[in-house]
């Protein structure tokens, strides 16, 4: 669906600021809190448990993250989804959300309340308040700039904090998301918390640009990411690619982006089969030890030794620039 | 200046992503905490004192907010005092930021350096860190998204809670500030905690649409609001408009936005006088009364009754749609 009318009664023009804040109230419901705690007042009145907050803020922007052939409900779960990924690679809770939309003039309405209303269904099984935000016409782009927030778990998955012989996990399967799971995925909110609880967890992050580059982001100084590229959990998706591109299946799981798995390394006191046990007694959502981190290499460069089948491997993921 | 260049070697595509992340970072200095406390993980953990965390959300979008008559640095102030003039109408204490940036990949290097640093200029002025946000290219529109989170007050300033007979009073003076003050203004972040802390305060809204419009924001159901034309205190920018436009400064008072002041309202029970008297031991900022709450009309257009020279006034502040 175009996100755009050339008619001037389906526009968000038509509405004028107030009268647009209106409907989106109404859309988002029960997601919507009154004032001061929600949509309203000057600054939106948020109330946490004692205890660290969790911030995050991811964009979506038309003909990059979504174009005419993604449903707008679906580029509107997906906005709150990437953020929701993010507190979940933290350990985090979420709670509210702020939204700013940056429309051109001509934006459709009908086209702006499907968006919203896959926004809601996402916040509200969530259990998630569209607090506040900001609507801003623009002169041509199409896009949405989302803050999540959410309560910090006590021992909170920060990126840095792996050891030398720490083994390295992934949940799900990676690869091929083009053809749906960027859209369609579920973010891992519930296995994010229980990982921040589970003694020996030592860092976390979300695979959201390919592995090939997210596994740099874990790695500690002075150390190295040593990955088995035969272990890796490859997706439907990776391998239906791989026969239209005549890449390596494995070549996908290790460059597409949007997975949304968590990538964590876990204490190698703790055994990998006790810690297997553990996760299927709380997740049928597979888990896969894909490596271990090493004791080398300050040289940026040579961060992640490839082993198996593909241990000359030398491409990276997406970058956003 | 331009924010553009045709120069490869001067834009930010030239960086990448994690290239721009690591010279933000070091502009920002001491604005930005180590991770997990500010930029460099999946979400920033926040800590709040025990209370309300208060979240306002601000864009600027080039040719709308700012153009290239503007200084880099000035346009990066001017996002966050926005912000920050948000929190100060709740009586909230700034605290953590946000920054989503919205950039075509010609956006130049030095522009984006300066917006930064006039960013960065404010944020140390009022203790504020620059805790995270996003970088995303678009295709021709360059604007910013912030963010901004603080302490809310123990008892917050809100829009609704006004009451019939109350004063109605604004900060400093109001009009003309597209001849600077739009650009230059201090927000009034220590009068409004002032203001929260102050028995009898009974709502608050800062003047940012125009006096016209933010106006209807502080009426509370069945009331209406009463101002008296004759009392508003004009600028000296609001004299200097009103020759160019041939329109009365009163009208620019009115309608003008950007103004950056506090518009709140005072129990009627508290003396004029006595209030005043309160007001001069703490701050220079001016501070008048400029009508009251009346008893009257669940009828939207007559929620505002003018008195006094421009008692048939009938023009709005700005439509940001």
């Amino acid at each position: 669906m175009n996100p755009f009318s050339a008619r001037k009664e389906k526009q968000v023009l038509q509405l004028g600021e107030h009268g647009l804040i209106r409907k989106i109230k109404a859309w988002l419901g029960s997601c919507s809190p009154e004032a001061p705690y929600g949509i309203g007042d000057d600054a939106a009145l948020l109330n946490f448990p004692v205890g660290p907050v969790a911030a995050a803020k991811d964009c979506l922007v038309y003909r990059k993250h979504f174009d005419d052939s993604t449903p707008p409900e679906l580029a509107g779960a997906k906005l709150l989804n990437r953020n929701i990924s993010d507190l979940a690679a933290m350990g985090a809770q979420p709670a509210h959300a702020l939204l700013a939309c940056l429309l051109p003039p001509s934006t459709s309405f009908d086209w702006l309340r499907q968006f919203y209303l896959g926004l809601k269904e996402v916040a509200e099984s969530n259990s998630i308040a569209l607090v506040g935000g900001d609507i801003t016409s623009t002169f041509e782009d199409l896009a949405f700039s989302l803050t999540l927030l959410g309560s910090g778990a006590k021992q909170p998955l920060t990126r840095k904090s792996a050891q030398p012989d720490d083994t390295l996990w992934v949940t799900g399967s990676l690869g091929g998301s083009l053809l749906g799971k960027h859209l369609y995925f579920k973010p891992r909110l519930k296995e994010g918390r229980w990982l921040a609880d589970h003694p020996g967890v030592t860092s976390a992050i979300d695979v959201s640009d390919g592995l090939a580059t997210d596994l740099h982001n874990l790695c500690p100084q002075d150390c190295n990411i040593v990955l088995d590229t035969d272990s890796l959990p490859l997706s439907e998706a990776a391998h239906t690619q791989a026969r239209k591109t005549n890449l390596n299946p494995i070549e996908h799981a290790l460059m597409d982006g949007e997975d949304y798995e968590l990538l964590f390394t876990l204490d190698s006191a703790i055994g990998i089969d006790d810690f297997l046990t553990r996760w299927k007694q709380s997740f049928s959502t597979p888990v896969t030890c894909i490596g271990s981190i090493g004791r080398l290499s300050s040289e940026p460069e040579k961060r992640v030794q490839y082993r198996g089948a593909f241990k000359n491997f030398k491409g990276r993921g997406y970058e956003h620039f």
